[in-house]
């Protein structure tokens, strides 16, 4: 309980900590994110995805360092995918980290999962939590790949910014991965090189559809985020778009949505959680796998068994 | 129950009729699942993965007709990610499966999810079980992005090839989204281009760490799948690896590995259908929603009360 006095008492240490225990699924996570949860819903968190060499780190650092230079206050969190043997994070980051953190307004966190599938997309979307509620104004959440994970953290997110290099190949590519669906903002970054034009025009007519659809703009910006060039245009068009979000109707919708993905990512996680601890226990899972390698009985048979035992 | 005995006569209509019952989740999915499954195990399931723009389809198409050539029977599945607008498949793909659908020896089908977070993973495990009870000798499955589904797919598969281009960035981007660990065999596509060499290096550095680690051979081939060039030192890769994992207690392990994760999967993704139809019905849902809303409780109470309340 000290460590949550001293939590909102601004304390770092106690962040750190308690996005530990989170992450770590201490056995007190519940319990935490239950008591800081009326704190929540004040800060605005951005998404920033897309193929991996997009430059999403350098995008991320230069948001980060305009966001406070205004004076707000930021809480990054990058997030690595699932790597079964290394853990996810990566030398070059946590060195990248280092960099940022002398910034005492910024809060810098790398993330990796620990192995369960749809473990990192949840932990991340509570670890949005733990910052929101600790008062930071911005939260920042760059992943890697272009998968589920992604489309996750950006469903969990209030402004997603999908970011492509005119390398990324044809936009048809990004339309495949889901970008266009889940992307409130474009950034074709290192916009100097060949055929950036190109892939501005061709998103741009593909966001059209969504345009009518939707009936709201959906901005694509470029920029040279290394150079430091059309970054103040992105910043333009995330603070248009929080403004967006804010306004009347807008507001009440799109906070209901975040709280139904919240309950559902919530309930979904914590029964699997059970499932592993209790009816598919390490013991019980073996003897299922024997008996069936021994060609009695099958996953289908057995799956409807235990979900009917259920209640 | 039919259908059922077409399939087992080898019909092609009744193939795709169950593969849409499945995919679409049809009330008799479990009861045909169940029925089928003594007759799996037979087929050897490839997976093809890597960034797009990597050609990946090429490649497919490729080792489709390397393998229909000696006489084998090949099943392939196209997995499009989740697309909320477009439901995953374009054009482009259906377009180039009717060329491929020629050779009668190969059966193609694009999957797309239907929305539903986990399961487009879990229906195309149980495409390639339909696929393999019907006796197709090979099964190529073709993921489009770098993600969770991939690498639920890839653990789904006997065997995985990750494939790269030069410019898909430096090798450790490749394994921070966990492709090194989920491959078997690399494929170093559009191999004339710049970089090439380098890419191929460094993959070959990093795997010198797996090399050791699991006391085996990790190959790393260079092709030119346009062109045909090094499919050939790719298929006897794949031949390589086959052997392999028949081979005394390798088999074992392998198939022990395979029905875990088939257990694993079934009952996570039933689990999640009784959620969604009872526990958190839409109906429900909404009530939970306005109350967070107005409030009163917070995701993490209701999740545990919830769960808790099972059983």
């Amino acid at each position: 309980m000290s460590v949550l006095t001293e939590f909102y008492a601004g304390d770092l240490l106690a962040l750190a900590k308690i996005i530990s225990h989170v992450e770590n699924r201490g056995p007190e996570t519940d319990r935490i994110l239950a008591e800081i949860y009326p704190r929540t819903g004040k800060a605005l968190s951005i998404g920033i995805t897309g193929p991996p060499g997009a430059g999403k780190s350098t995008i991320d650092d230069k948001l980060c360092a305009l966001f406070a230079g205004r004076g707000q206050t930021v809480g990054v969190i990058a997030v690595d995918p699932t790597s079964p043997f290394t853990g996810g994070a990566l030398l070059g980051d946590r060195i990248r980290m280092q960099d940022l953190t002398a910034n005492k307004n910024v809060f810098i966190r790398s993330m990796a999962s620990r192995g369960s599938t749809g473990g990192l997309a949840v932990a991340t979307t509570e670890v949005i939590k733990v910052l929101d509620a600790f008062g930071k104004d911005i939260i920042l959440v760059e992943t890697v790949g272009v998968g589920q994970v992604e489309l996750d953290v950006a469903e969990a997110c209030d402004i997603t910014v999908v970011a492509l290099v005119p390398e990324s190949g044809d936009s048809i590519q990004a339309m495949k991965a889901g970008l266009m669906e889940i992307a409130d903002i474009f950034c074709v970054n290192k916009a100097d090189r060949d055929g950036s034009g190109r892939i501005i025009s061709e998103i741009n007519m593909i966001l059209d559809i969504k345009r009518d659809k939707k009936k709201r703009d959906f901005p694509v910006v470029g920029t040279q985020a290394v150079n430091n060039l059309g970054m103040d245009e992105l910043l333009e068009r995330i603070d248009k778009e929080h403004e967006y979000l804010k306004t009347g109707d807008n507001y009440v919708s799109h906070r209901k949505k975040k709280i139904r993905y919240d309950i559902m990512k919530t309930v979904e996680h914590r029964l699997k959680a059970r499932l592993a601890k209790e009816i598919l226990s390490e013991r019980r899972l073996s003897d299922y796998i024997d008996s069936i390698y021994a060609g009695q009985g099958n996953p289908y048979d057995l799956a409807r068994n235990l979900v009917d035992d259920l209640k």
